[in-house]
């Protein structure tokens, strides 16, 4: 597909009238209120692999950046695409499904964005924006003394599903956590209002945490015997101290990991699985038990 | 540098308050009334040189952004920067240092970004959002019948110095305009009240003067003799009909092409290069004698 096909094919998917029919250099948005933003760039080799389909790249780059907006609370109002063009309109024509599928699905229209050549062989780096409304916007760094650690969505799927994807046997289902994540916007908008701070388990539940506990000055300690495992990772993982260490060292969950107050009832299913305390750094338990930290919390690939 | 490494130094650049510091997965920007969304993609080896200094392609990179907002009348409230660390330190810390003059130049923090790691030896993907406000928002589809064309900003010193950059000799202040390119923010803040349609001229005079005619729905006419051309390019490439072309179908002006009533008189220098009529495409005189097209318009590369 050359540009125009591309920008022809893009102009089919669910607009936003800042969008302009895609015929403008920019695009004009009209808002009241604070709007939340946010960017993911997925990049072929590192997020993902050459031989994931087109459509579910997709779908995880719109979902990623959707998860974030999910993590402050906010209601999606559109993306902004830049798209690399690498000469392969099978490709193309995937992601364009993908994004179809996903931009339905959420409500979420395609604002604006820009396409470009890609030199030949060059692996393709994708980047969205997106802009959310209506927004509590719980910081990252709120956390504070005494408030209990709490993960909405199960944890380690994704990781699990990678393996996979790379070609080790597995159930569909923890293949599709790793391609199609879910994020929980519904979850979030709820979950907004109640927390002190808050956000998406992308690089792995550890590092997540340590990074919350970190940017609010102060220390976290998790149970890993409470780490929320599915029925299927326990099925296909299993559920002992080094499969849930996996989980909770595995990328990619979109989970929404929030601190609130020790007395609070959360709106949604989530699972309680440590605190806050003074201090810093981060102490394992499993079972009340103290475990050394892994030699990795996650994945550092990604802001 | 690693990613923590770099974005300590990203904390270091005038930072919008939105950004919390770049301590958060999203920004909270709150503003009230319409916003400019506006981003571009530089890819190494497509749109600038690897050879291309670092600080250089920074400054690129959020000038080309900056002059979308210029084509909308936009004034600049942040960006949003995805970038690529693809193992080069010095490379990195010239990029910073670019990055910073620029957003100190034109008064545009950073709101947020990614960053992300690039396989070894992949080209640089570099994107860019940028946030405009309090903008006229004139649309690249509103030219009338009877409009004349403006172009504010000499054509073809980019051009001439892409040449330059490619080893060609040559004078600095050509090499300057290709590598520097300055974003008419304050003209285009200007003539956002002033026009019918406004766009920068990024891909090519001839080109871009095409799409704003083609998205008008309307026929436009160019006379070259009237392509205002610097004083540097006129000492360097000449004035004949061959320079002019050459001027014309070259990218990267970033200069500010308008449509405007017939009797308007432009708030800022501006030259008057031609007009729209009835009727569809692109008529090229020189000095009033029709000029045949030449093959290429300008580059298609880019949205």
């Amino acid at each position: 597909m050359n540009e125009a096909e591309f920008l022809a094919a893009l102009r089919t998917l669910p607009l936003h009238p800042a969008a302009r029919g895609l015929h403008d250099d920019a695009a004009l948005l009209d808002i009241t209120g604070p709007i939340v933003l946010t960017t993911d760039t997925l990049v072929e080799g590192v997020h993902f692999l050459p031989a994931d389909p087109a459509e579910d790249v997709a779908w995880k780059l719109v979902a990623t950046n959707l998860s974030d907006l999910a993590a402050k609370g906010a209601a999606p109002v559109g993306i902004m695409l830049n798209y690399p063009l690498a000469g392969d309109g099978g490709w193309d024509r995937g992601f364009l499904a993908g994004l179809e599928e996903i931009l339905d699905r959420f409500g979420c229209p395609l604002i604006g964005g820009d396409t470009t050549a890609l030199p030949a062989g060059a692996p393709r780096v994708l980047s969205v924006t997106a802009i959310g409304s209506d927004a509590p916007a719980p910081p990252r760094s709120g956390a504070r003394d005494g408030d209990a650690l709490w993960v909405a969505g199960p944890i380690g799927d994704a990781g699990a599903g990678l393996a996979i994807a790379r070609g080790a046997p597995g159930p569909d289902a923890l293949l599709a956590a790793y391609r199609r994540p879910m994020p929980l916007l519904a979850e979030g908008r709820r979950l907004g209002p109640q927390v002190h701070a808050m956000m998406d388990v992308s690089d792995g539940l550890l590092i997540d945490a340590s990074r919350m506990a970190s940017a609010s000055g102060i220390a976290v300690t998790i149970d890993l015997a409470t780490v929320p495992l599915s029925a299927v990772y326990r099925a296909h993982v299993g559920a002992d101290r080094r499969a849930r260490l996996a989980a909770a060292t595995a990328g990619d969950d979109y989970a929404l990991l929030f601190a609130a107050s020790p007395g609070l009832r959360p709106a949604v299913p989530a699972t309680r699985i440590g605190h806050f305390s003074a201090g810093v750094g981060l102490t394992l338990l499993d079972g009340g038990e103290a475990v050394p930290l892994p030699a990795r919390l996650g994945f550092e690939h990604s802001a």
